[in-house]
């Protein structure tokens, strides 16, 4: 029997509970699931009590983890990132293979040594972003190797958002499906990528008004804002010498220009604490960021108007439906006092992009490469659209979930072997999880190659 | 005897040095000067051994901070102020008076209970910006309230710059008198200040371009632009009710505007490291930052035509002058590897702004008051200029450490007995004190007033 510890059981953890679950029994595993409150696990795991139980952890109990992790053969952690140095060390002290989703932290790399020592693998960077965009860009980059061509661009963008079907009358086609504050302060600093050879740098006050059409079959068209750090990509890749290599962040049109206006207001800056009451009005805060001073008894519409005159938008234009679309200029209190402006944005965003019942989340990826072969440029794009099946089974807790769960059986059954800090650019773990992905839940890249 | 023990002696204690060897037979001191490296310190005490000594001191040896202190009756720190929390700490334990140039923290506020039943005076913000400006304007404000006056308005603008005699060609006329990397990061965040009632919020990206022209008489114009946080100093000061305050930053007319453009160009950023080599020219630099491509063989002027495009300025104008100037458009190497943008813009200016030994500092200082008095609006401005007399008694080695010397002898006479943690808002300190600036140092405010 395989002995499987699970830290952390959030929503996002949905889709790998029943991943393990449903393999529990032909895998010979016993699942242990501990989180901080396990009682909504209890009718999840009711008729697996054979193979799985839940129990109560504690994460900042280290002697109750360490007990835990000696008790597994195999430990995986859903749990915030900044868990996982202690999580690591455990596993390597009690020499046990450790599963995240999370980025090799410095903290994390510089246990490599200690890990192979212990023999035990810490597969780091195993879900969606990071995770799937590695196995995926991976497959396509070997392949393109062993057919003796030369890689000379390549840019990959990923997005989590809300499915056609549920963007209703929401004129930014998004709602949260991920961590709000990530969303809310993404891009604040300078972005790198890299292009004809030459790094090129983005500051955060022009990330949002430079971005990237990117067309998706059956799905039409997004656009996609670079991330901060391109440039790491190259060494896990394999890439040293690329001329040209962006990875971004994909919304839907429109989305990144109104966003843009809201950076532009200030309204992103997590910094300064405003000082504010609580019922402090979204329209006395909008009036405070203006340069004029408006009249005490302006409308809402006037007020708008100041604002689009300020930002030198069309008051009719597509930002400023967006900004009104959010209430940012009506009688709306803003709830929470002596806040960053980003704390209150988020505040409020939290309410108007809350994900509701009966929606469906949507993950897009998209891959474009171009490479020399045989004398000639070609290019070749990879796009992969995931949609979620209700509110449970999103499309961000399957592909988050299931390439973690296909890596821990890989791993359970001594199929990959490699040891100490690894991620999933081997290919003895993204064939046999690609193809596992294809095969049993239709994730599957789309490509189509041009001249 | 009073035994004097002044931790910490850089550049900017010359003056509080020379003030209290001045009075140090007179009124009976005996000095103690702490530095880490106290050897520049031997001709500076060789007239006067029978009151004063220097040794060498290592802060982090907490030991023998603490040992120095219990020998003496007042502990004076020019210190960075991180460590001002442990010799605050020390001093409340050993039962000493403290004085320094640093803001309250929340470390040293919390000791406010504990230094009163130790009977002891934590007296800090007592040098200029913090320290004169409160006296000057304490001043000014208690004048008013007692003539029957009401304050409805208070501006307040300090600059360190260049004395008019020194600013030669450098079309900024401005070089670093005072820590660089607060000058590169100066506003990042959100500033805030009350017109007219209301609270008014200016955002990083428009800080620069908002500045307020402030004239100075004998001096001329200059520009402020609005600091952090102006809403801090109603309570110290008892302007609870005052519907329009503001402090602010001085600098010659132009400066914001082309600090502007470096803040449009992403080069203040200080979160993100670029990666870059050392090696990297300042022209790659900033080609890597336009979004067009630039020719490698585009000559320094043809690059700076497309920055000022970029930027929409005029490439003859005063803002491109300013760029110009620095180099940042020539093949001079950036000389700092994987360094943040306000790192490496930094690295440039301690060159490009360093104060030469032939030069002269200045300190402009003016507070700007509207009040009602008798039922009519009164406006008064009180302007403060102080000229460094060479490199080493600099006006900003005056204006800092003057008061607080001063200030130390009103403790040690036991004329100033308000216990606790403490700043230069009472009469009983700022009286004395500026009254001694101007009769002794002709460090004094020129008042103005209009109807």
């Amino acid at each position: 029997m395989t002995r499987l510890l699970l830290l952390g059981a959030g929503r996002s953890a949905t889709s790998l509970i029943q991943y393990l679950l449903r393999h529990a029994a032909s895998e010979n595993w016993f699942l242990t699931v501990a989180d901080v409150n396990p009682a909504h696990l209890v009718p999840v795991l009711a008729a697996h009590t054979e193979h799985a139980h839940a129990l109560s952890l504690d994460i900042h109990d280290e002697a109750r983890l360490e007990e835990l992790v000696e008790q597994a053969d195999i430990v995986l952690s859903m749990l915030p990132a900044l868990f996982h140095g202690v999580v690591a060390r455990a596993c390597v002290k009690h020499r046990r293979h450790l599963a995240t989703a999370s980025y090799v932290s410095e903290e994390i790399r510089a246990l490599h040594e200690e890990a192979q020592t212990a023999g035990i693998t810490l597969l780091m960077e195993c879900g969606l972003d990071p995770g799937l965009d590695h196995m995926s860009a991976m497959a396509v980059i070997e392949r393109i190797r062993k057919q003796g061509g030369h890689l000379t661009s390549f840019r990959s963008y990923c997005g989590g958002l809300l499915a056609p079907d549920s963007e209703g009358d929401n004129p930014w086609r998004y709602k949260f499906t991920w961590n709000p504050r990530n969303v809310v302060l993404a891009g604040q600093g300078t972005a790198k990528y890299l292009q004809n050879g030459r790094a090129r740098f983005i500051p955060y006050q022009h990330l949002f008004a430079r971005t990237t059409a990117v067309e998706v079959p059956s799905y039409g068209t997004f656009e996609g804002y670079a991330n901060r750090n391109s440039l790491s990509y190259r060494e896990p890749y394999g890439l040293h010498d690329i001329p040209s290599m962006q990875r971004g962040t994909l919304r839907r049109p429109g989305y990144c220009a109104a966003w843009h206006a809201l950076v532009r207001l200030g309204l992103t800056d997590d910094v300064v604490r405003l000082g504010n009451a609580s019922d402090l009005t979204w329209r006395e805060l909008l009036e405070a960021y203006l340069p004029v001073s408006v009249p005490r008894a302006a409308t809402e519409t006037e007020l708008a108007m100041q604002c689009a005159d300020y930002l030198n938008l069309h008051f009719a234009g597509p930002e400023m439906q967006r900004l009104q679309w959010l209430g940012i200029f009506t009688d709306r209190v803003v709830g929470v006092a002596d806040a960053t402006p980003a704390q209150l944005l988020e505040h409020l965003l939290t309410e108007k992009w809350q994900l509701q019942p009966h929606d469906h989340d949507m993950i897009v990826m998209q891959h474009l490469f171009g490479f020399e072969l045989d004398g000639r440029q070609h290019h070749l794009t990879a796009s992969l659209v995931v949609l979620g099946d209700d509110a449970t089974n999103t499309a961000m807790a399957k592909t988050v979930g299931l390439p973690l769960g296909m890596a821990v059986r890989l791993l359970a059954r001594n199929e990959f072997t490699h040891r100490g800090v690894v991620i999933p650019t081997h290919p003895d773990l993204y064939e046999p999880i690609l193809a596992e992905l294809a095969a049993d839940y239709h994730i599957e890249f789309v490509e189509e190659a041009s001249a």
